[in-house]
């Protein structure tokens, strides 16, 4: 039987857990909604799946170093140093372009470093279902996360008609990205939508071959720096000229060969300072108090202190991150416009900050 | 003539401006409200009334070397240290055996070190008038702020019957300390009451007088001590047995010599961050941001950064103080809770914060 073969995708900057994120050290490297880094328990979740030489971590070219430092099992030849951001198609496409050179059956299990799984038991056995489904359909696989909210930041999934036998599992009929709060109202009413977790599972073949009906220039650039003698020059050649689209746009919404397999464990993008509050453990007052913080008649507050003694008093929703160079205080209704800040400190040049 | 003598009462601790102040470090030592320290301003006001050489301040004996470092010009001598504080009447009746060992009728202008004063020359324009009144009337002579609000935290003077041909100024009928809000706006409505400044003018001679006649015993131990050879000696066993009370309880109340003299001049004790925000020059969105401070969607925060980069993102009504060791992060109506945060870090024995 083919092999399975992980894929991490490790790219982002997350500019939006600015101080703790940096140009740097982007949030993946975080310690974030547990103890290790996003990167590191992504791996260590994968890693039942698949032995580390099958595994593969795609990540800027800069961070290629410390990737390495978080997941120390995996192969430094299978660390993938993108020269350039490009999204999430080309990262698939050359990830699945190298595992394709070897076990183009294999199916690959994407899935983004710097996400937030709250039961890694059940993440596996809804993966190992996915695995199936791209297996025995020859599909592209998508994991929908069963809605608890209208939540607009969220890509959705709707459901079509279920295979037969086969639970839930279902042919997915069409991605919405971020809906306007009626229509998110309106999908959670209906029972019919799933949030796109941004997790899949497909054989590298059937991808390659919809990726070039799609795009064959992306598909055959792929193959072609996949193949390279000298990888790290293919790519800083090859890499920047491809178009930067997710694979949503690029694949997915328009093939019929999509599945969507329902994920129940609890799952989160923790795109932003308050979607940590929202996974992080409360005190009986709202509050999560990380690190040497103290707070007085105050509710609702998400206190990060790494260097120093923290007091908030009277606050209501805040969100306070202490880093020894610089300090966020941001209500949690405005965690978005934190990337404002990282703008504003662009602007100024203050790359110390950044 | 009989001299003016400035008093500069320096003996407090100021923990509602914790983390900014600190045990070794109060309030009146800060910059708040203008440049340089309280204290150091408060000496530069009063010293055109008098020299230094008949300039006294009462401070912390564990504070006489600051305040030295803040006031150069006084003669080391007139720099007192209590071994323990005990409010103003013992302060200011110290203070009064001191100048009446040489100049009895010497005139004592009586200022706390850690106010705030809008108008220099209108301060010392309604001081002489003060000194005028407290010679000729040899009265007990406090100025009267003309109150901006319904202000619940300050002590009111109610003026009575207003001295022949001097303007405004009254005899005092009572004093009553932090009324309730009702009372306060009837204060307020009445037009028959002022905001006690802190700020006094007497003959030491009739002070002591007036002492001897409601607190016999402090008098006599505040004449012994001004008279010891070895004054710090004397302080040390002396001064702890006063009897801890303010000079408004201790004498004013209970004295039919006491006049009120209108002060017209920005005053404000700034007795809380939120009262130094209020004096604090703000943008057109409320903000006052001191030090690299950025302020993003946010409307009236008082953001004050000593030690790096603070950003407040989508914030209203809020204090930011930042410190190398210590932040607070409190909203502006809940200020006066900051002593808490005081109370917890006493409690766990938290020296170096304090």
């Amino acid at each position: 039987m083919s092999r399975i073969h992980p894929i991490i995708m490790a790219g982002g900057r997350g500019t939006r857990f600015w101080p703790a994120s940096r140009e740097t050290l982007p949030k993946q490297f975080l310690e974030i909604g547990g103890e290790g880094s996003l990167l590191t328990r992504t791996g260590a979740r994968l890693a039942p799946l698949a032995p580390p030489h099958d595994t593969w971590v795609v990540t800027n070219v800069a961070h290629v170093g410390i990737a390495a430092d978080h997941l120390p099992d995996i192969p430094r030849d299978q660390i993938v140093g993108e020269p350039v951001g490009r999204n999430t198609a080309p990262c698939i496409a050359l990830a699945a372009a190298l595992v394709a050179r070897e076990d183009p059956e294999g199916v690959l299990v994407v899935a983004p470093a710097d996400h937030w799984i709250g039961n890694e038991e059940e993440f596996r056995a809804t993966i190992e279902e996915g695995v199936r489904v791209a297996r025995e359909e020859k599909g592209l696989v998508t994991f929908g996360v069963v809605p608890t909210g209208p939540e607009t930041g969220y890509g959705y999934i709707e459901a079509g008609e279920e295979l037969a036998g086969q639970g839930s599992v279902a042919r997915v009929v069409r991605f919405t990205e971020k809906p306007d709060r009626p229509t998110a109202e309106k999908f959670l009413a209906g029972g019919r939508h799933y949030w796109n977790s941004g997790i899949f599972a497909w054989r590298a073949d059937v991808f390659l071959e919809e990726l070039a009906r799609q795009h064959p220039d992306m598909a055959a650039e792929c193959r072609r720096m996949a193949q390279a003698v000298d990888r790290g020059s293919a790519l800083e050649t090859g890499y920047p000229s491809l178009t930067s689209i997710s694979v949503d746009y690029a694949v997915l919404e328009h093939s019929d060969n999509v599945y969507v397999v329902p994920a129940e464990f609890p799952w989160s993008d923790v795109g932003s300072w308050d979607a940590l509050a929202d996974i992080s453990p409360a005190d009986g007052r709202g509050n999560v108090l990380e690190g040497d913080a103290l707070a007085v008649g105050s509710t609702g507050c998400f206190v990060r202190s790494t260097s120093r003694f923290v007091s908030v008093v009277g606050a209501k929703d805040l969100i306070v991150v202490d880093l020894p160079d610089a300090l966020l205080v941001c209500s949690k209704e405005r965690t978005q416009d934190v990337k404002k800040v990282v703008e504003a400190l662009e602007k100024a040049e203050r790359r110390d900050l950044l």
